[in-house]
């Protein structure tokens, strides 16, 4: 099978829930691939909104605010009370009405006391909700026979490729439409409802301070029933920029419903609250709630908005997890980490200070971002998969501490990080804040290297912190989370160009590769055979694809690295060990059809693989395309070994399948087996997991089909596990594995990567684009972080390419030569970066053209890079 | 409106999920009104099995067990791992094939580490599922096209009235039937896992135990690991019946899922097992598992059925409460009550071997009650709330200590009863003990009056146990609680005819109802106008109809039982007192249209009714009807206020109803409000929980519509609980109010008291009936309790009527009278028992047919009297 065009793959087979819808901002194009939901999908949404380190507050399906995981640590399913948006409308001569800006409840409606009444779910809803998410925007549009009013929320937090610092703003910013399609004038209320959480779950001692700040209005929230230093204490901040407005600094403290009925009838009388100015603090265990409205009078045809912030800042990030399962459990009182984003703002309301006096930038910026990569040529459930899961960076999987660092768990239980921290294997298969934010990937190289690799080359695979701490006590080194941590560090280095970097780590990157030597391969054949512990938290034997793949890839990657700083010895003996490796894994591993695990006693001993078609067998490989390093091992062996794994591990149900293990496709759901025995000889008690279907591996393997030319097979494997998360059976925002948001889904970023060839080598000042879709026109966002991001366009008609490099972000990209597909019959390039024409030659290697320009340009932010091949 | 024929109504307003099916059992009837759920409404079902006193375990509406609450505590949502049944078939020259005993799960799938793994959610399940739901039988009905057979489980605890011992079994008892419609000969293996938590929730050291015993054999499940008394130490034990078993002591104990993988590996291979006889206990804190499997052939055409039985055995009930909103809490480790089942079973192997030596006999007597109560003429919805609701009594709602007595919670929480104990003002909404199991319901009031009433005659409504402890010391009595209990005191000697009984607890019941003297009525006008607390939870002030019609009832209740102790001066002041109240209350809280609070400052202080129309204001007037007292309030404003309730406050729809409070009823469905202000002059804030909706007030306002002959109405009413209870959006078997399963909900016996007009009193040996239903056929169940239960049928077609007295079960029934519908044109009666003529005389009383019978008869077991009228 060979490349399809993408039309054609568009039809082939349905992908739930996505289809255009307009878009109302002026600042968006005018259609834009949201995927939408309504009734049954509507469910499970959890949509997080929030920055890099700061946690979130998710917006669900039916517009509530739900899974507040603000205060450093994880919570699913913790609300808080009385925090809510809702409407107050009277259209002139009419009678008012009071609705909560959500749509209705769906069952089930559980509760031993009827359901939880945190978001007053008594109160009249909308009839009808639709949600539309497009990470990292969310919108909810609400419909009510009742309501006059066209209603819709959007709903982000700023996001801009390199920037983490205004990508990690303690945030959510909701800017409520409203629009009158009838002929009588309408007055309305949109308010804003927020509970005093300021000592997070000690309630009690709250205190809602009004709060005048130029055009920013409403309540910062404090207690001081906490000391300065403890984990729960923090502040709110509830704000908007509508120029008329009704407040209340906190509702009626009376016993059982009175708040809520005193609130309600007050509201929906008038859509104007009797204000309460705070002079007192709440009593003990008792959280005070304020509320925020804005006041409009929309004309018959007149759309109005009304923006709100709702900010948080809680400092003292604690170390609260347990690590018993490894052999320590932190004090319950563990040490303070700290969060980036307290050294630059003291409390919530300053937060929202600085979001509100940059918020048009902020803004914009962000649908920037945001368009460029919905204009990426691709069907819509992998702008889906991209987009959804980029959101992984900006959950409580992350954090970044007081010292700038950016750590990460695998992923989170429902109420902690699961497992502690940056794990090597696991961030093997995470692309997306490598390109994105590479300056904060490089603090986890910094981690990996000066804080958990010993002077023998061992590197402990999970952190401790703070930094400094014992090191973890495991007795075993990863073999596939050591050697991709010296990719790792390879690709960091090519996308910053930063020699000083690779400086300061090749000498343990350097022991921690030839640690190899003493435990996976003390007979230095290029080929692992020693107990090799991996992702699969167990350990394999004997020479076998993943683990040798990945090795040869760390030897190529290495010996680069190596010349780079002048240790031209090394280099060239990493380079003599890769091409005997190469070969003897080969012809090792190699079954006729996949690679299998080549070890005697792999029926016998528990956890292994054998002859199993194993779906991560060429993780290496694809890391390998990833970071432009070509085939490790022979191309046709490659591609007929991960097609194989397409056609053995591709599932299009699991009714069938017996599953004893972790439970992540069932039923009538389609995806990707971890392994399958196609040819017999499973093992008894096979490694765990082997039963399992891992979002993250499904998209390095689509990424590595659609790197291969299997195109439609790497959609096929998108749309499938896509639509597990369709609103109704998962949350889409919330890839779920050995935890919530779980770190591997971030593989997603690479089906970006392979659909267009991307590839940015900062030393070599070389770009290039190579496009799996054979479209006449294809577009792709790119992006390396700090210096740039941007859109590659592409457009080809028989002999006829031109092509255009857009940077759209950016300090500033340095091009010396660019990549190209290679187009038959060209016999010149034209490049002109700006419109003005500059120098360049065209040669052809290796099937690609290579466009040398005579002098290296340096594109800035703005402009951009059009190359067209003059025909023979 | 009046009444009308029940098959117009049946056909008005749809009744979702329920419709005759047909019953394979041979022993029951051959169609039966089982209420079917299919698809999306299997979600939330959870039919409880269980006995009086037992806990249980519910069956889920896929065919799961889940719910396990079989250890003296509620525990919604606490799972057994591994304990599951499954089924291994192979037909003749096929391919075996093992799949787990349940329909597919349904969306979503939650789980932060994928869905919860304790039933092997892993593995193949049947593609379609059915649940039929007629309490006390559950029917799960499996198909799959992969599967050759017709698979069917019947599941039932044993439930006959007035045998409180053999309805408080811990058991659950499981028939699962195979059916080979096809050509080729079947081998099958049904088999049942359990994991041994004989140590509850602290696990190991278990240890399984082969048992064979006669016929049945199975497992004992037991762990030393805690102290004999503790509270979480018990028994399990998994047995069959059949002739033909597999089975295994344990599963694996190796790491990871190796017990699960092994087990199915084995199970799957040839539908056996290979066994392991334990020889030792488990590890600490790891429970081992154990399987027993029956085993059939079945040839073309042929059914066989395998009977299982999972017993338990909890001796050690413990005061686990925490009553600090009562002012006290519990220590950690709270007094132990213990378990009236265990003075009968040492052990669940115990419970087990009686159940299997009784089966036949349990069940058929099981099966007779079921088919009795359902051969009453009523809408399917009423009869599904009839029948539903009985469970309560069943659950962990109420227990039965070693003492004999029988306590209740108010209901339960996920997790803990709530609130205790014997409330007297909910419980005075509960008909089912009463009738079905009069003697326990004795019980209640020993404990009412002999520890819970002073010499003041204040009673404390709340119970402490064990009996001896402090009471209570919360500053009110409850008004509608305590005349309440004297009413009921008085149920209890009219249906037992236990003279000393009554003499027992006159004393306390005279100073219980005379305390209203000092604390309600110190004007001795016969109404109240005191500080009235009361089942909402707060206290009403003034005049006002709930408490007053209670007053007045418990008058004239105690005016009867004085009589009967010799005690007539007292009586007589009752009834003066009495016709006194009457005449008041109606003039001083009648407003023309229904009554109201006739209190002044209703608009000022918190929460009072005021001129608002309260469902409950005819409490004690529906009480009157259920006791025979007739109208204690002019009847046709009774009939006009109860026609009122109905019109003001039952709403289609909640859609735009704003509820501040706990929430019942909610979007799109219907209900009835406790309270609404149809003439406005709603306080601020009224009475708490007056915007809520109760299926406990529902039902009594039901049935007392249906009493007053707004059948329809009332039927629609029953409709609009039911399907809020549709197995989407709320489990069937579990009516929520103040907790779970809560015994407000138990006022839906008194729907069949309203619809057969059934009434019995033991000293006047009186039996009375007087449909509400004008049918042609009218049949209704009945009972007393322990002298017996039976079905009630009646015929009659112009001026010809005959009926016919069926005794089903019980030691025997005295009949002196009859009291029957009046037929005009009537001359004579024939009345025969057994077919032989009795003498007997027809008079005409009050619009009733009297009939005297010559001498009195006693209707025994299996036997009948047969009633016909002679036309003029």
């Amino acid at each position: 099978m060979q490349r399809r065009d993408v039309l054609k793959i568009l039809s082939a087979a349905p992908f739930l829930g996505m289809r255009s819808a307009p878009q109302s901002s002026a600042a968006a194009p005018a259609s834009h691939p949201w995927r939408v939901f309504e009734d049954a999908f509507l469910s499970e949404i959890a949509f997080p909104l929030g920055g890099i380190g700061t946690g979130t507050v998710s917006l669900g399906g039916r517009g509530e605010l739900r899974d507040w995981e603000i205060a450093n640590k994880p919570d699913k399913g913790h609300g808080l009370d009385n925090s809510f948006f809702a409407l107050w409308v009277r259209e002139a001569g009419g009678e008012p009405r009071a609705m909560i800006l959500e749509s209705e409840l769906k069952p089930p409606y559980r509760g031993a006391f009827g359901i939880p009444r945190g978001g007053l779910p008594g109160m009249p809803r909308f009839h009808k909700g639709r949600f539309l998410g497009s990470y990292p925007f969310a919108r909810v549009e609400l419909e009510d026979g009742r309501v006059p009013l066209q209603v819709t929320l959007e709903a982000f937090n700023p996001m801009i490729p390199g920037n983490d610092v205004d990508s990690g703003l303690p945030v959510a910013i909701f800017y409520w439409r409203l629009r009158n399609p009838g002929g009588s004038r309408i007055e309305a209320t949109v308010l804003a409802s927020l509970e005093n959480r300021a000592c997070w779950k000690q309630a009690g001692r709250t205190e809602n301070r009004l709060v005048e700040d130029g055009g920013l209005r409403g309540i910062l929230m404090t207690s001081d029933k906490l000391p300065a230093d403890h984990p729960m204490r923090g502040t709110l901040a509830l704000a908007t920029l509508h120029p008329e407005i009704t407040r209340t600094a906190r509702w009626d403290r009376g016993e059982w419903f009175d708040a809520q009925s005193l609130f309600w009838e007050d509201f929906s009388l008038d859509g104007r609250l009797e204000p309460i100015a705070l002079s007192d603090a709440s009593p003990e265990n008792r959280n005070d709630v304020g509320s925020v409205g804005a006041l409009m009078s929309l004309e018959p045809g007149e759309e109005k908005v009304a923006a709100f912030l709702v900010a948080w800042h809680f400092p003292n990030r604690q170390n609260y997890w347990v690590e018993e399962i490894f052999g320590y459990q932190a004090d319950e009182k563990g040490p303070i980490l700290g969060n980036f984003y307290a050294t630059r703002f003291e409390d919530a309301w300053s937060v929202a200070r600085h979001t509100a006096s940059e918020l048009d930038r902020l803004e914009r910026e962000t649908r920037e971002f945001h368009n460029a990569l919905y204009a990426t040529t691709a069907p819509a459930e992998v702008l889906d998969a991209i987009s959804s899961q980029m959101s992984i960076l900006r959950t409580n999987t992350c954090f970044r501490a007081k010292d700038g660092n950016f750590y990460a768990f695998e992923g989170t239980g429902d109420d902690h990080g699961c497992c502690p921290l940056n794990c090597t294997h696991v961030w093997n298969y995470e692309q997306a804040l490598a390109f994105l934010f590479p300056a904060l990937e490089r603090t986890m190289r910094e981690v990996d290297f000066q804080h958990n690799t010993d002077d023998s080359g061992f590197m402990v695979f999970r952190t401790r912190v703070p930094l400094g701490s014992e090191k973890w006590d495991f007795p075993h080194a990863a073999a596939d989370g050591q050697m991709g941590t010296v990719v790792k560090l390879y690709r960091e280095w090519q996308l910053s160009g930063d020699l000083e970097f690779l400086k300061r780590h090749w000498p343990r990157a350097k022991k921690a590769l030839e640690f190899a030597w003493t435990q996976w391969d003390p007979d230095r054949d290029g080929v692992m055979e020693g107990v090799q512990h991996n992702t699969y938290d167990i350990e394999f034997h004997g020479p076998n694809p993943m683990m040798g793949a990945i090795y040869l890839l760390a030897l190529l990657c290495a010996s680069d690295m190596a010349r780079a700083v002048g240790d031209g010895a090394a280099a060239l003996s990493y380079e003599d060990l890769y091409r005997r490796g190469r070969a003897a894994l080969d012809s090792e591993t190699w079954n006729g059809e996949f690679y299998v695990q080549a070890y005697e006693r792999a029926r016998e001993e528990k956890y292994q693989v054998g002859a199993g078609c194993l779906s991560d067998q060429l993780l290496g490989q694809w890391m390998a395309h990833v970071v432009g390093k070509g085939h490790v091992l022979p191309e046709e062996h490659v591609r007929r070994a991960i097609e194989a794994v397409y056609r053995h591990n591709f599932k299009e149900t699991f009714a069938s399948h017996a599953n004893p293990q972790r439970i992540f496709a069932l039923g009538d759901e389609g995806g990707l087996l971890l392994c399958s025995w196609p040819r017999g000889q499973r093992p008894l008690l096979p490694f765990v997991y082997s039963d399992e279907v891992w979002t993250g591996i499904e998209y390095q393997v689509a990424a590595h089909l659609i790197y291969e030319g299997y195109v439609e097979e790497g959609f096929r494997l998108v749309r499938a596990v896509r639509n597990r998360y369709d609103g109704e059976r998962r949350n889409p925002w919330n890839e779920v594995e050995c935890g919530n948001h779980y770190a591997r889904a971030l593989a997603s970023w690479s089906l970006l990567l392979a659909l267009s060839g991307f590839h940015y080598s900062a030393p070599e000042r070389t770009l290039g684009f190579d496009p799996r879709i054979e479209a006449e026109r294809f577009a792709s966002f790119w992006s390396v972080g700090g210096p740039g991001y941007g859109l590659y366009e592409q457009e080809r008609r028989g002999s006829s390419f031109a092509a255009t490099v857009k940077l759209v972000q950016g300090t500033g990209l340095e091009i010396a030569r660019l990549s190209l597909p290679s187009i038959s019959g060209t016999a010149g390039v034209d490049v002109r970066v700006g419109g003005r024409q500059v120098p360049a030659t065209l040669e052809s290697v290796g099937g690609r053209s290579l466009v040398l320009l005579g002098e290296p340009q340096t594109l800035r932010k703005g402009s951009e890079m059009r190359i067209a091949f003059a025909t023979a």
